[in-house]
């Protein structure tokens, strides 16, 4: 696989148990995905909740037929910094055997271009202090950890 | 002031003017929000597309008729965590002279509470390191400082 082979385009609800399965396939996913056959229900809908949604983009990465990495993007406007819209990324994965070969990088470079064709002024992220591989990697494209990430589970 | 007078609301348009003067009274927002009369017309814009979304909700505290604090709450379906829901915080302002009384922590509870009848599985939020109150305000509501918050501009 050479990067420039890889594509890029919005999930079809076809696309879901690739999704959920490389979702799971994680240290973390593992403990809070749910990969059955056939997935549980809450997965379809949230899908077509995102789907319906124009401003949330569920984006897969493709090499020849086979989906390689996932990420979900949502454009918020918000009041602050003078009405301006951010970007949101999410559930950033890379397929476990795709992984060291730069797809990651990928998705980011891909979100942070569509984020600015969106009329974006920001893209804002969470990452676990438990992945500090991760944490590095957005780093070396340019993030800056000026915030804590603060979750309240209900 | 006693706080069980204060009372939540979603934001109108002729709040606007008052949400930006708040946002804009503070030692972070001076720097980038843009408080003129009249109001930037970026300010309207993203208050309608807030207004038009059912998935955003910008909420008020008044005490009697005026607007004591402001909060953004955006609930958004995501794949991960069994296609669960979750709510994101921002914009989270006391007007300068009401604070210390316990406004913000009226608000916060607002949103969980909010968050719960919407059937989100999480609140987060991502608080400014320069805002060290800021983060145990939200410590001693119960927040985890599990993630790191990171934030690219365009």
């Amino acid at each position: 696989m050479t990067t420039n082979q890889v594509t890029f385009r919005e999930a079809t609800i076809q696309d879901l148990d690739r999704i959920v399965y490389m979702l799971s396939d994680d240290t973390l996913g593992n403990k809070r995905e749910l990969y059955t056959q056939p997935l549980p229900e809450s997965y379809t809908k949230a899908f077509n909740a995102i789907n319906s949604d124009p401003n949330i983009e569920l984006i897969v990465a493709c090499y020849d037929e086979e989906i390689v990495g996932v990420q979900q993007i949502t454009f918020t406007p918000f009041i602050t910094h003078q009405g301006g819209w951010r970007a949101s990324i999410e559930g950033v994965r890379t397929a476990s055997l795709e992984r060291g070969k730069g797809i990651g990088t990928l998705l980011i470079k891909w979100a942070i271009q569509r984020s600015k064709e969106r009329g974006c002024h920001m893209v804002q992220l969470t990452t676990d202090k438990k992945r500090p591989k991760a944490f590095h990697f957005y780093e070396k494209l340019g993030f800056i950890a000026s915030h804590e990430g603060l979750k309240l589970h209900l």
